[in-house]
């Protein structure tokens, strides 16, 4: 049986909505933000970065979005989440869910972490200022070279559809449209609707 | 044949140590980005996020550093340097390498690419002026929690071993004595003298 601790309103949704889109067995473990929970010698134990998603398995603990989204799909081959028999195929996965984790996910902190970046509060003010227009530059990105359509990597759903689905997710408290990327919000809808996610979002609201 | 678009100084200098580790046939295209290459509009079409490395297949291009490792590794397996047979070691691999690109590249980008996150100049200085200690810890779990040792895996050389000798070689401008963790230190020396590192250095320096 596989664990997601998982925050709500954080990048662990991707992963919830994986191992809900692979048919997983799994349960789910709440990390209270609000409370500090990431930092309590318990949960340090399960993930020392003090971060969420962590997926415990039977061998030991996946930390980061991109490594738990393969797991996933690895270990669950049946849902055809990732092509792990094309290597050129799985490298575009990956360069998605790596440009989502690096770039996008950053781009993003910047707005609600920007102390992690500089400790003086006029810097961090600074920060935030530029994430409208940081978060609008990856979802032109996204848009122009790397959503294919209907899904990510085209015709199936993939480990990259929930990553999407759920960074698109903030957009709106980023000041950004969702409509100025009508894929990207087509996307969005067509995953919103889904009743696997919708699902989810009933029983660990975002 | 495989081209990798490389630049001296960059974590393109992982994919092309890997490269040769996996005794790859590939060759090497130079981007200048003291010359601003990486905007030209020729480069624009290998990388439209105007960055290295990428690695042209016969297929198509691949970006992004741990994308570019998978794919050399799965497609060079007799080199070992991936466990795909065994999605929890690979979950641990696609972990480290996840870390190093979205949260210990980032914190030493916020030095030299303070720009990306915010518009003024003293926001900028004051980000520089955080990425010693941010460096420091990160290099403090990876040294703690992370790097298994000889290898980051444990026994043996993986993708992920080139990439952290490629960010390890960044401490020194980062303001960060490497001698501070003997583990990454021991790693780092190791991969320094190895003869195909010291080839690849001597061709391509960093």
């Amino acid at each position: 049986m596989l664990t997601l601790y998982y925050t709500r309103g954080s990048c662990a949704l991707a992963s919830l909505l994986c191992l809900e889109f692979a048919q997983a067995q799994y349960r789910v473990e709440r990390v209270d933000f609000s409370k500090q929970q990431q930092r309590s010698a318990e949960y340090l134990q399960v993930n020392p970065r003090a971060r969420v998603p962590a997926l415990v398995t039977d061998q030991g603990t996946l930390t980061e979005t991109p490594a738990i989204l393969l797991y996933i799909a690895q270990t669950h081959r049946a849902a055809g989440l990732a092509p792990f028999d094309d290597p050129y195929a799985l490298g575009k996965l990956n360069e998605f869910n790596s440009y989502l984790c690096a770039t996008v996910h950053v781009a993003h902190a910047h707005g609600s972490r920007a102390y992690r970046w500089a400790d003086d509060e006029a810097a961090q003010k600074a920060m935030r200022a530029k994430v409208t227009q940081n978060m609008t530059d990856c979802f032109d990105m996204i848009e122009r070279h790397m959503l294919q359509g209907p899904w990510v990597l085209g015709d199936s759903l993939s480990a990259c559809d929930p990553y999407l689905f759920t960074i698109a997710g903030w957009l709106e408290r980023d000041g950004v449209d969702i409509a100025r990327f009508p894929k990207v919000a087509a996307h969005f809808a067509r995953l919103a609707a889904d009743e696997r996610t919708r699902r989810v979002l009933e029983r660990y609201p975002a």
